[in-house]
């Protein structure tokens, strides 16, 4: 089915318009999300009634971020399952909709694998409640998370910059755009925006699809937060000036040896910060540690469409590129356009999880945070 | 005055529409730039009637590039001199309209003291010749020490990378559109391209203003060039795939010590060539070598406009945004934008002039390089 927009009251506040949601009209279930793409021009939501629509709304990036990937996962499969589609293509049409990002294909399982074992046990309606009540479930530990890695954040930096008053530079948008909560790296950032220790959030543009300037920019805007925005190639003269105290970045996939997929150009910053001998941080829940994948060398790494180079896209705009948007390359230029790089566990010096921060980066202190994730997500289900 | 369009005939090829000219049609001379701005989309002529006229084609950047700049300046007090506008005045609007570049300054000057000279001597008509004879000396030194330099950066490419089948990163861009002649650092890629050792021509977009996607990648694709687009922070992927053998990029200006500044984005380069062991070379004429700015620190480096980055700019698209472009991120977004950063010596493998090579890059080798300019010069007036 199409989908269809709706625009939510311009007087609401940020909070008020979330990421993604879960809403039962007469008309059927749906998830709501907010239109990513046409921010911050526009606040648009996105009504999806089948599992295509939100595949095609994860490949267009209107939803995007490793955490929230995973939530709209999970909705994405109770969503088949309430509207009686064929739940197994759902979840396979979703879990292969973005590559890299682990959180996706976690969330499409856990919500698969609650619908098949009550299916087991009871009819299909059983199963499509059991589908929502396990992305409600995911959504409501990922706000948790998003709080206790804001804190653990927090305190790291306090260590690392005693003193407060931190100028913290990030790259991509990792805010309450990605998650169920506040996010992650920006979740830390504005932790210590709201005890008065973030000084300043230089905020990378994060080409070609400019999430900083557009969705980061906007959430620090909102927040009431001091930033200031560059281009990406802009950061270097920041570091050699000494006006950034901290790097903090998300992840899409930590290998098990640490090594970090994340947005293309946290590795060069990654190498910046080690020039400069300024701690590189990355924020990410435990979901985000795959340990099946070995190292950085066994990422896939997704290839988006040369078009997002070679043309400049207005939202909305006229489109007269193959892309949709305004040529700024000569016609068949080629275009390297990766959407992630790999930083390797020795340019980062520490992961910030819901479980604590891991520093040094290690194999085993990774897998340990996995054990202790488990063991307490084993205790909640016990005690709940 | 205010400036005026032409459009060159479209079966030229692109050596046919040099990047400046003098002309001295009946209604008076004037210089004929070929507007950058407009590029790759559009091959428009901007014709300047005026010294003011041409200030605003260099803010602008219709006209940009170290050496060209120079020449621009030079024919800039030509242009005033041989339509009796105040002189002085006219140099030194020019000589201030971007204060990094320190080729601008000096090829104003060289045309300012060369109209002094002959005012001194004879009549104002006199002193308008020198000037402009001034400035068509400066045009064709700037077109022989493309050349000179491109052959001292292939025979410095193929000792640093033996075998050939080079792959080389580029910044910015260096081609015809900013000199007399062929370009600095991208001549020396067109020279290994023409004597078959160019494997890739990685080129970055260079933002903010991309010139990199709109004007390498042009000049690359009419030379037949094997060369790929990339955004600036997909740069590090490429690093740690192992596919650059050797940065290539220009200068506006370097200091005694060696600390080179150019294009925003070329220090984070320099850090990701060292850290990957990459060559990474420097290619620009000894005009370039400024003696008097002892070292990094003392260079003045310029700062643009927030909109640059706060807003995109479509050529000759309607003009929505304070910038005349689509703003990007939230109204009232503060940017840093600095045009420049500062690679320190101690990043720089080589500085490839006309009048050689200079590896390591030291202040007494730089200075012997200028003495050695000097004394050519000295040579070529004497001789001639």
């Amino acid at each position: 089915m199409a989908d269809q927009y709706a625009h939510p009251g311009e007087d609401k506040r940020p909070d008020d318009i979330p990421a993604i949601r879960w809403e039962e009209p007469p008309e059927g279930p749906v998830v709501v999300l907010l239109d990513q793409t046409r921010l911050p021009a526009e606040e648009v939501e996105l009504v999806c009634t089948d599992a295509s629509t939100l595949v095609e709304a994860i490949r267009s990036l209107a939803v995007r971020g490793a955490p929230l990937l995973g939530i709209a996962g999970a909705y994405g499969v109770a969503l088949a399952a309430a509207r009686n589609f064929d739940v197994d293509e759902a979840a396979s049409a979703l879990e292969s909709a973005r590559p890299t990002a682990v959180n996706l294909a976690l969330g499409v399982h856990r919500a698969r694998d609650a619908y098949r074992a009550a299916l087991a046990d009871g009819g299909p309606e059983q199963a499509a409640l059991a589908a929502l009540t396990a992305a409600r479930q995911l959504h409501r530990e990922d706000a948790e998370a998003s709080t206790r890695m804001a804190a653990h954040g927090l305190t790291l930096l306090d260590e690392l910059l005693p003193g407060g008053g931190h100028r913290v530079l990030t790259h991509c948008n990792t805010g309450a755009l990605v998650s169920g909560g506040e996010g992650t790296a920006f979740a830390v950032a504005l932790a210590a925006h709201r005890v008065g220790r973030l000084r300043r959030l230089w905020v990378d543009e994060t080409r070609p699809l400019l999430q900083g300037a557009r969705l980061t920019a906007y959430e620090a805007a909102r927040n009431g937060m001091a930033y200031t925005l560059l281009t990406d190639n802009a950061a270097g003269s920041l570091f050699a000036a000494g006006e950034v105290d901290a790097v903090l970045i998300g992840a899409d996939r930590i290998a098990a040896d640490g090594s970090v997929a994340n947005k293309v150009g946290s590795y060069p910053l990654a190498v910046l910060a080690r020039y400069h001998h300024v701690p590189f941080v990355v924020v990410a829940p435990v979901t985000t540690i795959d340990l099946a994948t070995p190292d950085g060398a066994a990422v896939e790494v997704e290839q988006r469409p040369g078009h997002e180079v070679t043309e400049l896209a207005a939202p909305h705009a006229p489109a007269p590129g193959p892309g949709g948007g305004l040529a700024v390359a000569p016609l068949g230029t080629q275009a390297y356009n990766p959407a992630f790089d790999v930083t390797p566990p020795e340019l980062i010096t520490a992961i910030v999880t819901e479980e604590g921060v891991l520093s040094p980066v290690t194999g085993a202190g990774l897998a340990e945070l996995c054990v202790r994730s488990r063991s307490r997500a084993g205790e909640g289900v016990a005690g709940g």
